[in-house]
């Protein structure tokens, strides 16, 4: 990684070194005892999540949040199921309440979309996110512009405390002045479930290049005396796309949706996943795959095969030349396959969303609750 | 005025040349036969009304709004109230819908003082605002983050019409993000009237310093699509403060608070309006006084002696020597006490401010179509 590469919230180029992220940004790697205190799931075990901030006191906490969100930019894929999933786990595992803001004045605000477009990717995701079924009692969805009557007085109170050079010197600068205001409601976001239940530890799981929003928010936790702690962050490497190396929490390139049918799925893996495999049958028999730059291998090693004996075996077999790329393909679309049939059972079963989500909703009391602690409870 | 002299929304700086100004601005200065169209006011015949943007489509049109509003960074003053006096004017002649919208966030952003202080202005200049006695059939009182659902959806979808270079070029540099996200606010109360009751005309009486404001919003509303024209404005000179020549739509200095009691109100007068008096009575008797710069001479004529013959017979004898400054002192306190004296006694008379404000908050249809309106209906 060379000083010219780039790591903010909006790009990331280059040949990353995460070692070397950590040091510039300042967070700590995991360590083996904070690995084995997480409930076990393939994420951490086997290293995606790979760093943090304040990851012990989560840990040792009685009460923990996660805040874990969505943009509604197009539909979801892969990746944002891995992360919602494994925050489901932490929630099964841990009784942590899950808290999901989904930021459609975000999306608006960065992408070249419609409010009517956003709305309609909103209601897609809001599918998805049912889908995966939180407990109501536990969990928390939080649309920006629906939820503005607790999502607006908390970014005006943090909006407050991020001055514009530090907005330009972690963000660059701000296309439009929604862009400039985002911070502030990203804060609201990290920071809400403390407002709304009182001081408590709360994780962030993130691709890494997030990182700087959650470095604002513990900024302004600091600064700003509301009665909360600093959110911890829970950092992870990216996901290649499935065709190579590349960022898979953005929607772009060939990506797996979480509606796609069985078909498409193999369809997809087939065509277009990046292999770690040789140029010829007889070449890959002698000298064997490469499971690292296999991208169908790390997707069944992050997510999709959990069983680590019967991960090793197919690392085995394919760096052995035993397994073939197409052999390999297949094993990981029929996970996928089996895992999105299941989600999509689920999601299929869905039938007034807005029914749904209800009691995914702030309460009253919580909302009062959120504003008073900000003092715009007026 | 030189080109060193500042006019910002947020800076006023030097000897003001209102006619340049306008240059400099855009803007218009009323003609006569705009002036003989507005209901007979004493704001707009003695010309502190001085200027304006698409003021005779809005005399022409046969549904019109205002949208005058008021930022709680302390108790009202008479400036806050002639305007807003001015406003029920308009409503009570031509059936105009008046639009109030109270900028907590705003100040909160630009001025030193913590959330709860804002609510407890706000509280009281809710109180004031009530007292003025506007039709709530015709008015809405919109509090920016209590009203953070339609409020925030609109400034949403404008903020992505403001760049960060227009911000830049028309406030200067923000000291914090709330700040640079406040024109998309603004741009929200001035588009809410047309948002809710679809596009008609709207004017906004504002002071001059207040215009760019207004450019913003109306630039806005060419770019963005929606269902709205450009919003006209109503330009004010500055009314000097009770001290001289100043600011008076700022809370610093002396000003007389619409609950000053009449003692108070004589008190400060006699001891801090500037006259244009002279240094004794004996040189006032023979050179008589002048009355462009006498503050309270001022007071009277831009509101509160609406008589034309009996301002010219004050001004009259003042020039000739005949009435001292302290007579005019009098004059004046006796005319502001007695504006007061109504005012305060309906402001005593409303008891629960949050139950008085029922009537004038957007009903939820309201609500509805104004998110609907920007495409934030979801």
């Amino acid at each position: 990684m060379t000083d010219d590469d780039t790591v903010t919230p909006h790009s990331v180029a280059g040949d990353l070194d995460y070692e070397k992220l950590l040091a510039r940004f300042g967070a700590d790697e995991l360590t083996d005892d904070q690995r084995a205190r997480f409930p076990d799931h393939p994420l951490v075990r086997r290293g995606l999540f790979y760093a943090g901030r304040g990851v012990s006191d989560f840990l040792a906490a009685d009460t923990q949040s996660i805040v874990t969100g969505v943009g509604p930019s197009g539909p979801m894929h892969l990746g944002h199921a891995m992360v919602f999933y494994f925050a489901k786990r932490l929630q099964d595992d841990l009784g942590a309440r899950v808290y999901i803001p989904i930021s459609d004045d975000e999306k608006y605000w960065f992408k070249d979309q419609t409010p009517t477009e956003t709305g309609d990717y909103l209601r897609e995701n809001l599918r998805d996110l049912l889908a995966v079924g939180f407990d109501p009692e536990l969990t928390r969805i939080v649309v920006d512009t629906r939820d503005a009557d607790v999502v607006y007085p908390l970014a005006t109170a943090f909006a407050k405390n991020v001055t514009g050079s530090t907005l330009e010197s972690v963000y660059g600068a701000p296309e439009n002045i929604g862009q400039a205001f985002y911070p502030a409601v990203q804060t609201a976001h990290l920071l809400l479930p403390q407002l709304v239940h009182g001081d408590h530890e709360t994780l962030v799981p993130i691709a890494v290049d997030q990182d700087p929003h959650v470095r604002v928010s513990r900024d302004v936790a600091a600064k700003a005396r509301y009665p909360v702690g600093k959110p911890g962050a829970l950092l992870m490497q990216f996901l290649p796309s499935l065709a190579g190396p590349g960022k898979m929490s953005s929607s772009e390139g060939v990506s797996i949706r979480l509606t796609d049918d069985p078909d498409t799925v193999r369809e997809k893996v087939r065509k277009h996943a990046y292999t770690g495999g040789r140029a010829s049958v007889e070449a890959h028999r002698e000298q064997g795959g490469v499971p690292e730059e296999d991208v169908p291998f790390q997707y069944l090693s992050a997510f999709f095969e959990p069983d680590d004996e019967e991960l090793a075996r197919i690392e085995c077999e394919y760096r052995a030349g035993e397994l073939l790329s197409g052999e390999l393909k297949e094993l990981a679309a029929d996970r996928i396959v089996d895992f999105l049939a299941d989600h999509q059972s689920r999601r299929d079963a869905l039938v007034d969303v807005d029914a749904e989500l209800a009691p995914f909703r702030l309460t009253d009391a919580e909302r009062e609750r959120a504003r008073g602690a900000v003092g715009f409870g007026y």
